[in-house]
């Protein structure tokens, strides 16, 4: 498997320097290991060190690193060329045949009263219930279950294990037992979605979970009912959303990341690792809530002072006021 | 799809006021969403500003709400709103006629010496294994794992992606390598339990896993081995539980909590979500421990102090000393 | 079934004292819910106490233990009791017969380009892609994918719903939209391996995701794209590791613990549950960040204390300049 720089220019624009539009390429590769025949790019000016040094057949550059790059050989100069390279990626993929062949697979359960576009693959061992929508050019990779009347949009991508439309976990205590809340709602899934392997997607109570365009989801997430995602919002591994809280646009939430029930976030919040979210977030920013890692030994001392952090405030403030007291005998 | 009044108080009793038992619902929903032809509830006071609001048809109340409720219209009253809600949703259920039907599907693979009781339904390509035991009334939904020797009670609801029985986490470790330790026990489940998707259940080492009867666990939740899950808890999503721990009736444990190994939880405790139980905990109550979420550089200058928390610590009580030392000296 | 302790002597060594070989073993059990017929053992001197009431036929203990063992009745002596337990526990699964049988089972998917070892097991429901390769005595036990290219070693054992090689979470963002990069790489596992139940393990971007010999991992773990996991190394449920982290050999990650992405970790580093690796581990050692839980009261007070730790720590310096401004003011 080979492409031509040609090709990719063709395909991609970007201007190549440096080097024949014949010259193949026969992998892509980060620019500290790639070799020749490679092809590597520079996102980070920081990197710039790593540049000089790549033995990379050609390397994607922005066009301040248009001189730098063309001392060592031959560029493509784009404007953003980390959205290039990801574009170089898909262009790979398809040079190489990979796309995946529509239809269903013999080994899925598709229910006869599901609606599943022509374009779209159901991979195998997957599971459509009753009702559900699979979108034109989606994909159910393998072993993902979509539960009744759930739909999933246009040009989707579904790892194995996903599940969709499971039971919203909603129970009414009565004498100290617990009566099931049949969860009566579905879930939409937007245009452009990917959801990563073992992720969970909850159906609504009453009404529907919804998932905007765009939006992408990692492994091992958990989505709870009636939660909404706004376009564009990215969450990664191992974070988890509880009941009806609404998500804005272009929100990311870092790995291992949770956000409490009923809650409002604004659009553009970004919420760092293993943060908990126990408030609404009414204004774009970074939001942070995560004990800082210490040696086990300095861990313990801080942790048992941080068990009366309010005792020490109460001293503290004691202080303050016998030196006040001290200052006006002293002024009298 | 719809439902008479009169055919709800007839099933779940209550005092329907206000409406005629003839009067049509033709969905349920929240009460600030609800319109014509939908039945809503209102389980907390606080929110009887909605109330009055609220365009549904009728209003399931508790008696001291019913006042209200007949100011604005239609109502069933009734000692517990929301467990009659949640009645109403499975009474909904069964009218739409969708209750599983029990078999095996064909794509399942249920061994031969495994022991599948006529009425439960085990959905589309669930495995169950050699000598385990699936109760009258339950439901495996689809894709859901049950090893050996495993036994799951009656009306029980598990989810997709469920794995009960994979090996418990054990090893012996001999110069830097890991011996395994067969796991030999299983995991045994008590009646009317439901299992949120994705959720793993570990059977024992030497000795079974247990999950009482009328416990709910939600998705992606970790359940080690030889734990103990008293009657009626509930576990919300993504939370764990470490090897050999047990937990009392009653309690709840709030998502992303963590739990772990050999300690002894009792009954009606309430860990709060993200909560670390780092010690066994012996009186029934709230319990807490998260870290606050802030702008993230204010986290980031807290973080910073709290590294060093110990030495503040230090430096108060050098400062009370001092000024003891300066009282002793004033006084002589 | 049972076993002969002459047997067992045979087969692992260690020197049976206070008994006859043809003792018949029924069961292997905790030494203190040990029986008539049962095996047993001591690892912790601390639990001497549990030795000398255990009804065991026989308990495996430290030579330094002897004679205390020998005080109550039969023991098998041998240097390090835990791994001879984890070796009988290996015996007693064999000699039971339950050794898993090679080959593909009927339900599985797996391609025509894969590579699977006529040892190895391939159990119901599972998903083997192109260009895979499954290992000699490796077992997959039930709903697994092992996705494109992707190599599995010798003797691993997979646990049901594991996904290895789904795509790595990787996008460009151009215009508030993320752009896929495709995930090119693959994952290589070594020998020897075990993957819990619903764990996964992405693809790498440009290269591959690699687990060394030997690695333990737990249930519902997350391993990023382009992460490298060290010999030997055990990492418990729940815990993940982002993207393009290094992780050295025999370390030990609890659970539920998070290491962010593209940080280096020495070898014999041990993570406390929960904590969350922030930076690079040059040394080995034990590293913990957890908040302590406390009733949920005392939290609240704490927690809020904590949110303007900084402030508290800019009056003790007030504090501290205030009393030394009074000793200069008084040496004058």
């Amino acid at each position: 498997m080979s492409l031509r720089l040609g090709q990719i220019v063709d395909a991609l624009g970007g201007s190549l320097e440096g080097a024949s539009a014949d010259t193949q390429i026969q992998r892509i590769a980060p620019l500290e290991t790639a070799g020749e025949g490679d092809l590597a790019f520079l996102n980070n000016p920081r990197y710039q060190s790593q540049l000089a040094a790549s033995r990379a057949a050609c390397v994607i550059v922005a066009p301040a690193m248009r001189a730098a790059a063309l001392a060592r050989g031959a560029c493509i100069v784009t404007d953003d060329p980390y959205a290039y390279f990801a574009r170089v990626t898909q262009l790979w993929v398809r040079a190489q045949g990979q796309a995946p062949v529509p239809g269903i697979h013999a080994s899925a359960v598709v229910d006869a009263q599901a609606r599943v576009h022509p374009t779209a693959t159901i991979g195998p061992l997957c599971v459509v219930e009753r009702g559900a929508v699979i979108g034109a050019h989606t994909v159910l990779k393998s072993r993902v279950t979509v539960g009744e009347r759930c739909r999933v949009g246009a040009r989707c991508l579904v790892h194995p294990g996903v599940v969709i439309g499971a039971d919203g976990f909603g129970f009414a205590r009565q004498r100290g037992e617990w009566i099931k809340i049949e969860q009566l709602g579905a879930v939409r899934i937007g245009d452009d979605v990917e959801i990563g392997a073992n992720t969970c997607i909850d159906r609504g109570a009453l009404e529907d979970t919804v998932i905007e365009d765009g939006v992408k989801l990692d492994n091992l997430i958990q989505i709870a009912h009636n939660v909404h995602i706004g376009r564009h919002t990215a969450m990664a591994g191992c974070s988890a959303v509880a009941g009806s809280t609404r998500i804005g646009a272009h929100c990311t939430i870092a790995g291992a990341a949770s956000i409490v029930g009923h809650l409002q976030l604004a659009d553009n919040v970004h919420v760092s690792t293993n943060t908990v979210v126990t408030h609404s977030i009414a204004r774009p920013g970074q939001y942070t809530g995560v004990f800082p890692m210490d040696e086990n030994s300095k861990w313990e001392k801080n942790a048992a002072t941080l068990r009366q952090l309010y005792k020490l405030r109460e001293r503290i403030k004691a202080l303050e006021q016998a030196r006040q007291g001290d200052q006006s005998a002293t002024q009298q």
